[in-house]
């Protein structure tokens, strides 16, 4: 943490960039234009034998709801190891990752969600910060009355109705392949 | 373009945030933290007939190199609409999406490609202001040579692969349905 860190920021005004289309947040001194882009969130329906996992929610928002572990990407992680990273973070979950099962918009929020499917490697899951409780469900028990999310109801009930059917899911990267658009 | 519009910005500091594991950006002032995540390209493997449509890049990096239209998500859109708005805006191309084809994770440059399926609607194509020239290829006859980006290269040989095959997509929004997580 040094004085190197800071950024030194100039006025800043809301209009449309040069050869642009839209209104964007432009530095008025260098003309650096701040693209505001949808988030990311990636997630996991995990189970072991017939029970899945979900995460009682210690934070708001939803604090005290029952959810999947899921949350935002971080830079230079792909989306795989975000959902592993996430389940590890709120549930202390161990996971072999089945494929890509759905992907959610929610453009009101500017958000796109990847679901992945996954395979508990153990039943030893237990709190991380951001949980109160975490527990496997078998699906009659599941908590429904008090689940975080509408895009929690989706998953949990595409997980079941593609209960051990393929996915097909979409290519990712070829193998040994490097660099991108 | 008002004051109004204008940000106030006070010092900021790159440091880990309470409850948090990594360092982020934050300002000294208020607590706000400037998280940063993955940014999202949405574009399409897109044909007619036996024939793929590409652009030439009117613009940095790349230019003069062929691509797939594709670019990055705006927000308070989906996924499927940022598809078909990054095909109107390079190629003047009218599409019907068939599904999603690819996930191409490029953690290197912190980026998560989504690649649709599409079906051009007819032949009518033209350059839009990021495109020097855009054609229609037979597979044949693709400028191998003058591929802008790697990851075209996968799309195309993913699409030639898979052609006339169900994708197996992943489950989207179910109908009807709003809100998330």
């Amino acid at each position: 943490m040094t004085a190197s860190d800071d950024i030194a920021t100039g006025p800043t005004t809301r209009r449309i960039p040069p050869g642009d289309d839209r209104e964007r947040l432009v530095c008025d001194s260098c003309g650096f234009v701040n693209y505001e882009n949808p988030k990311l969130v990636v997630g996991v329906v995990a189970a072991i034998d017939d029970r899945i996992l979900l995460c009682r929610r210690a934070i708001e928002p939803r604090i005290g709801f029952w959810t999947l572990p899921a949350g935002y990407m971080e830079l230079n992680e792909t989306t795989e190891e975000g959902a592993l990273r996430e389940a590890w973070e709120e549930a202390r979950a161990r996971l072999s990752l089945d494929g890509l099962m759905a992907v959610y918009n929610i453009p009101r929020i500017s958000q796109v969600q990847l679901i992945y499917r996954a395979r508990l490697l153990d039943a030893d899951v237990s709190s991380g910060p951001e949980s109160a409780e975490v527990s496997l469900f078998r699906w009659d028990d599941i908590p429904w009355d008090t689940i975080a999310f509408p895009s929690v109801h989706w998953a949990l009930h595409e997980f079941q109705a593609r209960r051990g059917q393929p996915l097909g899911a979409p290519a990712g990267v070829p193998d040994g392949a490097a660099g991108g658009l």
